[in-house]
């Protein structure tokens, strides 16, 4: 049996992880690739308790790694997008295949990283980058290679769901259970990464590009936190039959691509809605295999080290997936829809005087805006309140239209500003 | 862009899906793949209307397929293991790989077929053969290769889990649904296959066998049905916090593998327990990766086409996985654990006259057998009847303990015969 040399760079949560399960593992995954793999060389500032490197070759500089002429995989698992993305280059350059967990990384320079790779005859695999332990980017790839994929949602971030899901079972406040998650050590002490999204949207730039065949466009997607949900809106959104999710979503429209992750209501009795905790879960629609979903851990030392292995036992099987899931020449730009283009359908809650008159005026606007009613719940004022929540389901509708009659009950002297507005996806297959 | 051949056999359901969307999707398909992907020969007995066969050839021998040097793909769409035996020998023989959506061909007669396919240099393919269009072969060959599956569940046949769930959701009678499923065409006019577990052990047999490097075992593994569930189990189930699912388990056990399809109490709290209607899903225990779930349509014609041509674009691309998940050599026959050795809870629901001490004599007769309650409901009786319910769930136990104590209970005067037992997991990861 050959042996494929593996390099690891960085020793924290991930590439402990990856050690300890390639020498757990190593009869059973050397077995399923037929090549025997061998980590040869770590690059770590410091060792990790949680993991035994007896045996093998550590260098505190990591581009030590790199330029082991002994080592034919790099596994890139220190974070970042300064010196990862040198790191990454660098091993390229010097004709090493390139395992990464660095989402960020590949959403930012995977334009430049994956043509450099494919120019070098060698491979950047990323599965572990999106959903942890969750084979999805091999799913997107591979999985239903034969349909043309209309949308995905994914809830891709641990934290996030984590958050929503408690607020949603305790009726808590988003400061309180943040504060819970953070002393957890499900959440950073800087939050902002996962619950305005942008630890998202990393991901679903990464799905979409991969589903659509197209460059990775960041800068194009549109990104809204949780970090504004309030308990009174889960409480509401059950009351129609929906659950507060916040999804990456992906979709194929008239004028071009969504790329949108937001706080979403969708129907309870979806499976996905029912994905809780830190779990992740990505559902895909295809032409022809119609909704898949994918469900598992989307962090974790371990979960992750799942996905970083199986691309390794790829390139150790010597397979040929394209990087991108489309071959070269096969990946085009497309035109990304600006949010205000988008159509969807909306919760709005608005805060108004009790009194004769008011839903009128408000229907009467929405109507002028060419947006109807679906579904309205109307409480009853608390004693000490002058206000009360009108709570309404939109039909589809476009952004720019919604905002604009947005603006227009906003200016009604009855009604408190602002008015709250979350979007709403059914996910029918 | 040169052209991968493609021969189809069978124009039924699923090769007339097959056929429509390699015709509608050919550039994503051939984008993907980075070769063309052609139809250039079809075997059938007759057209299908729902299939554009113009500008292909159409052999009514089915055998005229695999005997064209131009076809470089076979793609058995017949069913049935006479036949379609013979056809796939002889396409292996003829150097053609072969893409299947045959589970019981692969069950009963992989053990002889992937072997010659090996030493003809050619790929059996079968991810059409398990779940329809959930790419579960390629999540338990690939996804989870890093990890030591520790057991997978799945709810792989979509006729069995309508009708529990219709059972379910409208308090319905088993036979009832039934016939409502074969109005619907979900049921075949003998429903055998489907309710008694036989096309699901198939399914599961194939996935053991992946997950665990070894043979396929249809014959040593464990079948039960669910034409004996009653709709008041169903419900006692649910007070109970459960829910009851026609289940494929595999696991690795300390004496051997599992390997049994039953009826199966699941918290109702698992995200698999809400796989309602026709659906599929599988859920593999990986011990790095932890829980991961895959679920979508089981079964229809372009669901199960979207994995018959994943299939045909894997070879396209000249992917070497391994067919049975391991390298040759490393696949090696392993005990599978007989029934009477599975260690499991159980729900019983025991009929027995209204009278005191009865409990107390069945307790005694559990305990005597090293079986402990774990959770009790006793029903008050009808007016009109002189036997109550009593309904148990018992610690974990082994099997062959408990159909002893079943037995020493029956024989109880105070007791109906007979009681029913059915399997419960939990699927804690």
């Amino acid at each position: 049996m050959t042996t494929l040399k593996v390099g690891i760079c960085g020793l924290g949560t991930v590439g402990s992880g990856t050690v300890n399960v390639i020498r757990r593992n190593a009869a059973i995954i050397s077995g399923r690739a037929g090549v025997a793999i061998e980590i040869v060389h770590i690059g770590a500032r410091r060792d990790n308790p949680n993991c035994d490197v007896s045996g093998i070759k550590v260098s505190r500089d990591i581009f030590d790694v790199v330029r082991d002429s002994n080592v034919d995989v790099v596994v890139e698992l220190i974070g970042g997008t300064t010196v990862a993305k040198d790191l990454v280059i660098e091993a390229i350059n010097n004709g090493k295949h390139v395992v990464t967990a660095n989402k960020a990384l590949i959403a930012l320079h995977g334009n430049e990283i994956l043509p450099l790779a494919a120019a070098n005859g060698v491979t950047v695999a990323f599965e572990a980058a999106v959903a942890g332990g969750i084979p999805i980017i091999k799913a997107v790839r591979e999985g239903v290679a034969a349909n043309d994929i209309k949308w995905l949602a994914g809830i891709i971030n641990g934290t996030g769901n984590f958050i929503l899901s408690e607020m949603r079972d305790k009726g808590r406040a988003f400061a309180d259970v943040l504060a819970e998650a953070q002393a957890l050590g499900y959440a950073e002490a800087d939050p902002t990464f996962d619950v305005e999204g942008i630890d998202a949207c990393h991901k679903l730039v990464i799905l979409a590009s991969l589903a659509f065949g197209m460059p990775f466009r960041f800068n194009k997607a549109y990104t809204e936190g949780i970090s504004k949900i309030d308990a009174q809106d889960v409480t509401y959104a059950e009351e129609l039959g929906y659950r507060i999710k916040h999804l990456g979503i992906a979709r194929k429209s008239k004028g071009g691509i969504e790329l949108r992750v937001h706080p979403t209501l969708i129907p309870a009795k979806r499976l996905i809605a029912n994905v809780n905790g830190v779990m992740n879960a990505v559902l895909l629609n295809g032409d022809a295999a119609g909704p898949t979903l994918y469900y598992g851990a989307g962090a974790g030392s371990e979960a992750t080290a799942s996905a970083v292995i199986a691309d390794i036992v790829d390139i150790a099987r010597g397979n040929s997936i394209p990087m991108m899931g489309f071959a070269e020449g096969e990946v085009s730009s497309q035109r990304i829809l600006p949010i205000e283009e988008v159509e969807t359908s909306y919760y709005l809650r608005i805060s108004a005087e009790d009194k004769a008159g008011v839903l009128s005026e408000i229907a009467s606007v929405l109507s002028r805006h060419g947006i109807s009613i679906e579904a309205l719940i109307q409480k009853e004022a608390p004693d000490d309140e002058k206000h009360v929540p009108i709570i309404l389901l939109t039909n589809i509708t476009q952004e720019a239209k919604l905002m604009a009659a947005v603006e227009a009950i906003e200016s009604f002297e009855f009604v408190q500003r602002p008015v709250v507005r979350i979007r709403v996806e059914s996910l029918a297959g």
